[in-house]
């Protein structure tokens, strides 16, 4: 069975067909977030810290950190501040850095610029997630070698030099094309996790049926890990949080592995936790009933964070597990 | 593709693998309900009212009709009822009767007792669902000649004289066994509709994932519908809307298409709304965004089924589709 193991300074976590669902929390992502683009540019990380500990407490076993941040203000008085070159490598180390002295969980990084991925690669501890290749030539080139060098798992995302394809078939081919090149490379298919690519369901009234058949032929056909921004799907419909939560133990019952997502949201979060237990990767429905009681204090008008990280520490002093949370080695 | 085709007196409902997921209204069942039998007892029907026109309103699609009451005071004076075969037949002729004349959906009749079952084929208008055969032989021969004799399609349930059998191969080969002796009927596969039995996650951990093989290679090997009693798999678990909302969509993508349940219950209703819509179900999302209303009425304190009610009587007034129903013929 395909196993991609990531490691924090002390943790193992392992994306696989046997394994609870991996959820990579999205939060820590200035691109689309103004106000936290401003924290970072003064140097203010206090965002990012609570970000870190609101997503593990609420069952993150990843973390996405990603340094897409536009200093505006420094633009102005230095020109080399439009350059993502320049600002992206410093900000992942630091964001790297301030993150791994808060929370002991595998790191995701996240990037456009290879020099903010190498960057990452040098700062992190144990074995990150390298977010992402595609099939784009220059792309293929730039990031199969970091792959190779620093022996990392790394998320492909099935789009190249055309775009992103419409047709599924066109998905599938660019993943088994990434996925022929990183052997070139001397990768494993089972360091390689397939983000199929999640339409918005409004858009395109296909996209639910179109992922769930690629995800079961990633897995069957190519044996690889998968992974999407579940939050796609939504785009553009009332009620979002509904459509997440079908679409999540539909694509998980198709076979999805992981998702990079906003795990402080509990209507997703349950809908996971309640396919694991489906899916027999919850020992006893032990984390099922350990969220419940953390949605019965969220009903007393505690947030989700609140109550997740309250149930946590209650779970330390008792030597309890962290629900969802898998602490090996 | 299988169509299971119902009928009311002027509607039609198809249950099958290109329609939406079929929602079985559940509450009309004096079996565990001792208040409604006491009611039914004393020749009220109004309990049996409210409930059908608010299922019809959340959304059910075909009222499954139980006559299992048991009339413990009348039984005091006349040993006669403490006989089912002589309290069912009249009670599920005046059920069907109270119903039919209420809301124009297709009944589920749904008896232990042949005679109740051939009391309501013969109240019903149009083509009800006939609920249940087995695979035990007293069943068999008890109510295939009734299918036949009324062409009516029903619901197989996958136990048979030994029991329910925890192996899934087993109940595999019962209801393949009910398919080959409907056969020998001229009663064909799509007018079966197989219940692989759901048995509680907290009792057995592979219970999901059973269903969810059972219920592909029930479609891909017999070309049959197939249903279930949903809430069944959260039987004994707390937040158990959590674990059947979670559920639903993923029976749905495994090929599911029906279940009996309870329509009135938003957090279910609201994850099968979005299966279908993932499913490609939904044209344009029509369903979803009429329920996104509903809900949000729901959130400012309306209840599920008045706010349902409200939004069908508005859709009735405008000369729109009711969300959900459909309506042909």
């Amino acid at each position: 069975m395909t196993r991609t193991v990531l490691e924090s300074a002390t943790k193992t976590v392992i994306i696989g067909f046997d394994e609870p669902f991996c959820v990579i929390g999205e939060r820590i992502n200035p691109t689309g977030r103004k106000k936290l683009a401003a924290e970072l540019e003064m140097g203010d990380f206090s965002t990012v810290e609570r970000d870190a500990l609101e997503q593990v407490a609420c069952g993150a076993m990843v973390l996405d950190i990603n340094s897409g941040a536009v200093f505006s203000n420094k633009m102005a008085e230095d020109p080399r501040y439009a350059d993502n070159n320049f600002v992206e490598p410093p900000l992942m180390r630091a964001l790297c850095e301030r993150v791994q002295a808060l929370v002991d969980v595998p790191l995701c990084i996240d990037s456009s610029v290879p020099e903010a991925l190498k960057a990452g690669l040098e700062a992190c501890n144990g074995r990150p997630l390298l977010n992402s290749v595609t099939g784009e030539e220059e792309r293929l080139e730039a990031i199969l070698p970091l792959v190779k060098k620093y022996n990392v798992p790394v998320v492909a995302i099935s789009n190249d030099d055309t775009g992103i394809s419409e047709d599924p078939e066109v998905r599938f081919a660019v993943a088994k094309k990434i996925v022929e090149r990183a052997a070139d490379f001397g990768i494993p298919a089972h360091d390689i996790v397939v983000d199929p690519l999640v339409m918005p369901i409004g858009a395109m009234s296909s996209a639910g049926q179109q992922v769930f058949a690629l995800v079961r032929r990633l897995r069957e056909e190519l044996g690889v890990n998968t992974t999407c921004g579940a939050s796609n799907i939504s785009f553009g419909l009332p009620n979002r949080h509904g459509v997440n939560a079908a679409f999540l133990p539909m694509a998980i019952g198709a076979g999805m592995t992981s998702a990079i997502m906003n795990p402080v949201r509990s209507v997703e979060m349950e809908a996971i936790r309640a396919a694991n237990m489906l899916m027999n990767h919850d020992p006893n429905g032990g984390a099922w009933i350990g969220l419940a009681k953390v949605l019965d204090a969220v009903k007393d008008g505690v947030s989700f964070a609140e109550a997740s990280r309250a149930a946590m520490d209650a779970g330390a002093r008792t030597g309890g597990r962290r629900g969802g949370r898998r602490s090996r080695g």
